[in-house]
């Protein structure tokens, strides 16, 4: 069995599954105070990263997003083969849990979202968040892998109040939120831009992290 | 003395106490913000349950849990005697705890649910919540046991969000919340499907678990 | 120089400081949201418990608090010398402590609090509140000694919303709460039960501690 | 290259973009309770700060703050070119940090802040604030150098509650927050005073410090 394929899968569902769920169950209790319940999405996805990452960090590498396992391709830290079955692993498992956050909240399972999320100052958040993210779990790889699953989990609560996009900062998962139209939905017409944006943060942070993180420790 | 008795019994006063009290407290202060109520009754949760599973899991395995203590015996790692004692005290400590809230907050001891809690949506809820804690332990011990109290703390964190029911996952805590008409409670007629959806989803996550995390450090 | 005095000195100012201090910035920003500001409060008070237990424990074992001196010194781990050094420097350090809070936000340095607190269910809350904290000191420093920093913030964490009385737990933060006429104040009527409530759960935890947790390693 | 300029200046382009962005959205999703507010900003600006020292404190120490690196020079343990190299880092990151929260934001990039923050308790405030903030680093290093990132950051969540001034505590993000006309920004006019009592907390902190924690491991 491909454990690898399969750690992504399971991670991807909780953790999608964590972020529209939450968004649903914040957005339904919060009366309108938006910051509220941003605070209860950003409590809920934060703390699964750690619990995700801590778990299947050593069976997969604990992506569950492409641009990371592109990264990691990119590095020489991954066969093609792996890093095709990590992503076919985040997309299978993860809009599953799309699904399944549907289903538990009574919402119907196949939607598309409406939220319309787009302009220059968008698409900087999710370069810049994206570039974080690579970043971070580059350099700390580097010099405290063990703080991974933590200061990925934390970075990501930053990312979600201080990017005007909330920080998607993931092409499998903005794929994932176009099917919810929910709190965290974006509108399929928003999504090429946001992965660009993306994909272009990931090959910043890849030279950046080359240049001021000498490689050593490939993986956690 | 038995000391892992002691241990589940004091664990499951403290947690069982700290789910209905803060109920009750983020109630009464959140002026009709349910969201509001849920940080609060959230932040207690996790941080209860990181401190009792650091202190107490040397002692018991801090489970507070029959699911958990069920998946344990099925593996082979307790006893049914050890299993019987761990389930016991879970029932004679956590019940007390509850009417120690109600103490507390001036409330009558002796109370039935009135909160019906029912559906597919809920029901689903409640066996995904229960699959991820149970998968989240077995894979925790496995990798990085150390890592046990903070992942099953934040596991319990985000499931308050991400699942609809709010993730009770738990039967001795869905029987104790049944004797609380407060912010955390379940009507008694809801407490069998809540508890049939739990052990399915832990017997679901034993399978799971043993297929991609091969055992060897049974417990933590 | 009595560095273990000195400790306590400057970690009780910044723990009463922070206490009073985030009292008062929460209620005057929460617009009568009372929840929102006890999360203020709550987040503020466990942050600077960690950082201070961490930091001091070394010097002191980071006690701010008389009755957790006391039990040291009842199970023979201080002398009475020692004991009584700590508590001076709590009160001594705790005391301008709450004053700096109202120096800092334009207060008059000198109140009384008028807020009563009082009856069975507060006293239960504060035996309940102070016998957990002991306990969870006494289990922790057994087992996982290098968690009594988290351990401890987060135990206050959750009492501050289960427990009635918002967990005072500290005959010192008792009497310094009753210093200030602000969120966090205790009219000075109010205290000798609170404090007596206090020392009855810190003994009886002393109790159940040895009971379960065989003494071997005195302090952290 | 130099390797801790430029962690300096990637570090403090994101925490004082964090700062400011977690600000704006905090504003503007809170629907006026400031307290809300305040809890998203204080969210961001505690997790990233966890994150950016985890990474980058084997580079350069992880200052983000030339108050800090004053106290290090005059130690003894940075030449005088190192700590000019990281201030310079400092604020050639940390100001297009602020700009870049505006280009998410879509926000004129070039500000000044209106926001009057004066008066002898925010002083006061930023005394007492950066007082402890010099005092926990020369602690937290001497004592538990591992426990670095997370003392600095959960000083500083509570910080934000228990000053009246929220706890800048820092020379070079006082600088850069005149440029935001946000919700963490502050009036120019207020910059030298606000500076002015840093400093002296800061080299308060230091004495202090060499009081109570002989020297022994300069740095983390």
């Amino acid at each position: 069995m491909n454990r690898d394929l399969w750690a992504e899968a399971i991670g991807s569902f909780f953790l999608f599954c964590t972020v529209i769920g939450s968004g649903i169950m914040a957005e339904q209790l919060a009366g309108g105070n938006v910051a509220v319940a941003l605070l209860g999405n950003t409590a809920a996805t934060g703390a699964m990263l750690f619990v995700l990452i801590a778990m299947l960090g050593p069976l997969s590498g604990a992506h569950f997003n492409p641009a990371v396992t592109l990264v990691f391709r990119l590095r020489g830290d991954l066969s093609t083969g792996a890093a095709l079955r990590l992503v076919a692993g985040q997309l299978l498992g993860g809009i599953p849990g799309v699904w399944a956050a549907h289903l538990m909240f009574a919402e119907p399972l196949l939607q598309l979202s409406s939220k319309v999320r787009t302009g220059p100052g968008q698409w900087a958040g999710e370069f810049i968040a994206t570039f974080g993210l690579v970043f971070v779990i580059l350099g700390t790889l580097r010099h405290r892998p063990h703080a991974v699953p933590a200061s990925v989990a934390l970075y990501i609560v930053a990312a979600y109040w201080f990017t005007s996009s909330t920080s998607f900062a993931n092409p499998a998962i903005t794929l994932a939120r176009a099917l919810s139209d929910t709190f965290a939905g974006i509108a399929p017409a928003a999504v090429p831009a946001f992965i660009a944006a993306q994909l272009a943060g990931a090959l910043a942070a890849l030279l950046a992290g080359q240049a001021i993180f000498p490689p050593e420790e490939p993986t956690a």
